[in-house]
């Protein structure tokens, strides 16, 4: 996929990871990056993650064929529906957000004719943050999820698949509320038991740790207002995937309160088994 | 430290990498690996892990001054006792195990006289297995926690601290109780999140998986029946630990539930700078 000019709106660890790879491959002759702080702007310029920066998000994604937005999930709505209205038809619009439906059920119906707008969410990224944590192989032998809709004009999911696969990226077709229940399991709900295990920890046993607290809680490092917008958009799988969990876990207590050892070890190798097979 | 023979009874992991660490450090002029199958402890001395190997376990740790049980924690107690008997007075005896009051429990008072046992645990491990995962640098840098009770002898002590020490390791002296209690919520609870949660995920999911489910649940690769013994002879503070995190958990769909978005930040912030304080 080659085109013109590229805006990405956001410019942090993903934002600047699309701009990384998008420059090493060659796939835009300028990628226009798009921010609130024009400090953060310049050094993502000066790491040459973007070409050129701008603080007027509309007039940068009306510049552009392509344009993705790499920001908190409960911005990107407002912020597509903001800019769609001025982009010449044929426009590309996607996102690189954690959660699909919210987003995708604000978005649709509401973009002018000939302006499309197709949910992404890449599987990748890393509890740090900022454009120098902006890798270009972030999306190399990685999955991004496309949402597909009875509104999705067939044509620009296609260009949406072109560009990701562009950066080395698989893709995936899924209906947004397919996408969000299965991402309560895989993705957020594995963040809610990290920060819950973080957060029991009391200062002074930190040096008791190994690398089974420190591996189990990596993500609780992340950004929490940017987590707590995901939870809150996906709310109702999220509460699911936690009941799981919970219910889960008081397996595990009344098989050990018990001392019934046959189903502490069937609960210990089935999940053995679930993890081995996912690989390291 | 410096020894004319070592002992290591259980060649695994942690077993052969305290091989390789007492080796590579000049610690013993003969290193004896004791197990029950002789293909893995000739593949232990071909690694270079062990000098001898020994099926003979009481004759083994007989003739070394240090004697150290690398073996599942609900087998060491009743090893050391059985090899204890025909020790010479001044042999020193030590393990790895990751629960520290049931076997110290079940040690003390019972040596001959001039035997000493004094309870490790390096925090340093792996969810892999077995002597060619060994690594010379295993303790480097890592905590070894070693118990003192009412009935440990002093001199023996600061004999297993010089031996860990030797290996790379700081160490730290607890009462076993304080340890189990301690362990219970920086590698037994974590281990069981882990555990619970590669146990939620439907194959089918797995492509849709990132670093946050892997990372978070990489111990639930680790040997069922090892852990299963662990949590039983550690089961009081296990349960209590769990019901941590199930109230925490508890607390965070709370917050979600009710759309108290004050609440889930606050939860998620503190869970972050308790995280980030550990470091990578």
């Amino acid at each position: 996929m080659k085109m013109h000019t590229l805006t990405i709106v956001g410019v942090g660890l993903i934002g600047g990871s699309v701009g990384l790879a998008v420059k090493g491959r060659g796939g835009a002759a300028r990628v226009i990056g798009v921010g609130r702080k024009l400090s953060t702007l310049d050094e993502a310029r000066r790491l040459g993650v973007i070409d050129e920066v701008s603080l007027d998000m509309a007039d940068a994604v009306r510049r552009a064929e392509v344009a993705v937005f790499c920001t908190p999930v409960d911005h990107i709505a407002d912020q597509v529906l903001a800019c769609a209205a001025g982009c010449a038809p044929g426009t590309l619009l996607t996102d690189a957000g954690s959660t699909k439906a919210a987003i995708v059920g604000a978005v649709e119906g509401r973009l002018p004719r000939g302006v499309a707008f197709v949910g992404s969410h890449p599987l990748a990224g890393s509890e740090k943050r900022g454009p120098e944590h902006a890798r270009a192989d972030l999306f190399e032998g990685r999955l991004t999820v496309l949402t597909r809709t009875e509104r999705t004009d067939p044509e620009a999911l296609e260009r949406a698949a072109a560009f990701w696969q562009a950066l080395g990226s698989r893709v995936k077709v899924m209906s947004p509320e397919e996408h969000d229940r299965a991402l309560a399991l895989t993705s957020h709900l594995p963040h809610l038991a990290a920060s819950a295990l973080a957060g029991l920890l009391p200062p002074e046993l930190s040096e008791l740790t190994a690398s089974g607290f420190r591996d189990g809680t990596r993500v609780a490092a992340g950004d929490p207002a940017l987590w707590a917008a995901i939870f809150e958009q996906n709310r109702d799988a999220v509460l699911d995937a936690l009941r799981l969990l919970r219910d889960r876990l008081t397996a595990y207590a009344a098989a050990l309160n018990a001392g019934d050892r046959a189903a502490l070890d069937a609960l210990l190798t089935h999940a053995k088994r679930a993890r081995d097979a996912l690989g390291s």
